[in-house]
């Protein structure tokens, strides 16, 4: 790289943000493996008339992309809208939804309008891992609090917690990331209803559960409640880049605040009303990755791990016999196999994604080598 | 609305920033009009070719939507390389090259990267007028700095006011939006030189422009140099959303830090790299473009207006009769004619996107009516 134009310009010789310094980029390692299920992808490659779709309608986007798309992306709402309401029985109307370009800037518009400097954010922990860097990119203070020692969420001491500390921004994520447990709704309403700031539901797991959405808070808490969701998991969307929330009206004028002007291109609002036609298809698929993430819980426990009890597409399992002590190992001994695998930086613990059948069975080898004592 | 959820909320019972109460959502107007000349939109389509090239490329990135895209970007970011190598002549690599959702999302990482509190940004105003949001959306002090009363950059004057504030930050854009004014490079060296933060000079228009590009002055300047681009406007690609800078390998690995993991979706990537290979096709109608804009701006002069000369796809103008003095009621009295420009807060002035002949014939009839005495 030495006759790249400004080469021997270093990090250090830059005037960076101080609290960046020393930082690693966030993200998994993109690494090519025979059987990758660190990411927690969909493994179904989407239907093929879900491909057609979005074919033609990216086609049709394409003889268009000399002017700018529509700044409020009207349509894909209201199809949001449409899948949510049949999702939850709860009616929404396309002013209670709002898109970006993955989850992540959902989330992040949220914290530049409701967070930032002089403001609170509070997570359980471990929990997704993005919300404490989302709260850091937007300046916002971070504040975790614990889970109990199974990772489940106490729901009291939430209340407590939320009564204390009276967040600007409290992240509830559920089915939680990378644990796995979902939270009963009664227990939500009461934190929530603990809450002076606002509430964010991080539902980016939830098709794979088969609990009720926190959208059926959305009438009793609507100014303060917002259920985000992501079509990257069980829409088989990741690629797409396409993260949406559920929320009061009076929500989402405050998204278009902060929000990018015209942040959602014309080929990803075409696409993803493309795919949102065939919701039913992709969302059958759901079923198959729920079954196989029970079978391979109960093949772990019967291998001897200690497994988290999941509501996800992922499972979160430790008990490696001493060799594999520090999870690192563990996970490099499945690379060295050909699967890979997440750490999720919990002593002792990996996060595998649920995958196909095949792929689940080849994880399942190797951990039984992995898992041996 | 009234049936809506949550439509009882207003943004006044949010616990929304205060520095953002009050304010209005960032956007010209999306209206429906005959002749449409207030974005600075390429008004041709993308060649039949480019949007056969971008179908394909779709269609094939549809069949793996379930995997999330390269987070690096890399052969887009290679393509864009090999692109402005040939447009400047200044070879580039990979690793100088940066995209993001559209050159509002790039400009926004800089900021989150090297601005942000307690830091200072500075432009020369009347300019983009994203710069200040986008400041302010990344808390960062914001100072506007004056050009001369015909909206030329006077460079002596600059780099004083660079010397005495030092900001983190400095943007100069050239061609400047909305005067369409360039400024020599030889001026903008020494401006940069005198700034001891980042010096982002803004090309989103300078394929409209017979000058040189500030990539040449990366060598010399690597350190603190960034050049960022656009290809919503001369590539005829706004509905795409694709920005991107050229800058040293570390301003990169800054941006890194801070960008959202998968910020680009698969579709984007694909299609801009469909989209860079026509180049030829496309920045062949840019001349046409030029073409236009020099004819316009010579029957406006002959209708009576001050034109501000361009280097750009839009034209700033005025001189209207005593009954429109206010620039907004001859911006209505065009919008009445079915001709949609572009008032962009300067007493007296408007803005005039180039658009096909046939749009810029109609916009030169209204003009006659509406700069009549």
């Amino acid at each position: 790289m030495s006759d790249v134009i400004g080469a021997g310009v270093s990090l250090d010789d830059l005037p960076l943000r101080d609290d960046l310094r020393g930082r690693s980029p966030y993200g998994a390692p993109q690494l090519e493996v025979p059987v990758a299920l660190n990411t927690n992808e969909n493994p179904f490659p989407p239907p093929p008339a879900l491909v057609e779709s979005v074919a033609r309608a990216t086609r049709e986007a394409a003889a268009t992309l000399h002017r700018y798309p529509d700044r409020d992306h009207t349509a894909l709402r209201s199809a949001l809208a449409a899948y949510l309401t049949r999702a939850t029985g709860v009616p929404l109307a396309t002013e209670n939804l709002w898109a970006a370009n993955g989850s992540n800037e959902v989330l992040q518009q949220l914290l530049q309008a409701f967070g930032g400097p002089g403001r609170l954010a509070l997570g359980f922990e471990p929990s997704y891992s993005m919300h404490p860097i989302l709260a850091a990119g937007t300046r916002t203070e971070w504040l975790p609090a614990p889970r109990r020692d199974d990772f489940s969420l106490d729901a009291a001491q939430a209340v407590d917690v939320v009564r204390e500390k009276r967040p600007d921004v409290l992240f509830v994520t559920t089915p939680n990331n990378p644990t796995g447990q979902s939270i009963d709704l009664d227990e939500l309403r009461a934190i929530a209803e603990a809450a002076t700031g606002l509430v964010v539901v991080d539902e980016a797991y939830v098709e794979f559960s088969s609990g009720p959405s926190a959208v059926e808070l959305l009438e009793p808490l609507g100014h303060k409640l917002v259920v985000s969701r992501t079509m990257s998991k069980a829409f088989a969307f990741a690629g797409g880049r396409l993260g949406y929330l559920a929320a009061a009206p009076a929500v989402i004028e405050a998204l278009m605040l902060v929000r990018l002007p015209y942040h959602l291109s014309a080929l990803t609002q075409a696409a993803a009303l493309a795919a949102l036609e065939h919701a039913d298809d992709t969302l059958a698929l759901v079923a198959t990755l729920s079954r196989e993430r029970d079978r391979i819980a109960a093949a772990l426990a019967e291998l001897g791990a200690q497994v988290v009890p999941s509501t996800a597409n992922f499972l979160l399992y430790g008990g490696f016999p001493a060799r594999h002590a520090d999870a690192h190992a563990a996970w490099q001994a499945y690379l060295d196999a050909g699967v890979l695998v997440r750490d999720v930086g919990i002593p002792g613990m990996l996060r595998v994604t649920v995958g196909t059948p095949e792929e689940n069975d080849r994880f399942l080898e190797v951990s039984a080598q992995v898992l041996a004592g």
